[in-house]
């Protein structure tokens, strides 16, 4: 048996993905941002072909993990999430600073940032798994827990668009 | 600045990942087991070379994530995360059963377990990152809860060690 619901018990966090692309910023939410290996540090992150982010990591070779915090504001995971950047800026009206690789961080509603240098990417379908050494990671709120996906889900009730890695139709279990 | 701690506001579980090689088992300690894509369902996880379970998913092609629950043994996780299948039968003394793929799954201390065929395996240094393909996944307690790392550290205490993919050594920073 294939029950899907198992899947839900991998713990998630999340982040906001963002990157540069002739010096216009884009970014989208994700599950799936975790380290490969200690040293040097290696961080993987699993991103939707379709999404215009993607699109900007597959030329720049740079992307940013900003991690939310548990109080992260809905409005701006709607914003991040549920749009395309194809149709807004989503960096209008969100406090960012430019990192140290060029890539944007977000500086509100985040407890951290991570900026990659992609060394290797991974087809996997549908995603492409960005593999990638840290150039610069930072604290930002010491006070602040990280978002957990299932804090998401549960406290915030939160749902899942069709894009992520981990969007699994409600209620589903299919046959092995 | 490269402040590793920040690295530890991403968020993982608490897994157990079994193989089999020639009828033998072996498992280990691993945090970093995540969905990739949702459809067909894919989940890598990231091995340290030098385990014993990297020479036996490498030979078979198969792994196991056995989700710790959040009241796990730590005895448990003393076994499959500190000592090494070269010295000791892990599954001398575990329940478990023969999953569909034959690997092990593990059913005491856990939520739930996932069952994949491995399809690439991407080498990224000290560590080899195996992506496959789920063929059995199921909820193993409903009850309890999955275990986090965080969890694992800031309420049970646990420590790391140094074959994980989130090793970091104390207190340490490094310069980019």
């Amino acid at each position: 048996m294939v029950d899907l619901e198992s899947l839900f018990k991998l713990n998630y966090g999340m982040y906001i993905i963002s990157s540069i692309h002739q010096s216009r910023f884009n970014g989208c939410i994700v599950n799936t941002a975790f380290q490969v290996i200690p040293e040097p540090s290696m961080v993987a992150v699993s991103v939707n072909k379709e999404n215009l982010t993607h699109e900007f990591i597959t030329n720049s070779g740079l992307y940013s993990v900003s991690i939310l915090a548990e109080d992260a504001a809905m409005k701006l995971i709607g914003k991040f999430g549920f749009r395309s950047g194809r149709d807004l800026d989503k960096f209008k009206d969100t406090p960012f600073k430019t990192g140290l690789t060029g890539t944007p961080v977000i500086l509100q509603n985040t407890v951290g940032c991570v900026e990659i240098e992609v060394e290797k990417s991974v087809d996997v379908g549908t995603h492409t798994l960005f593999i990638g050494r840290v150039k610069e990671c930072r604290v930002l709120d010491k006070e602040k827990y990280p978002m957990t996906y299932t804090y998401y889900r549960q406290v915030k009730h939160g749902k899942t668009p069709k894009s992520a890695a981990t969007y699994i139709k409600e209620k589903r279990s299919q046959k092995g």
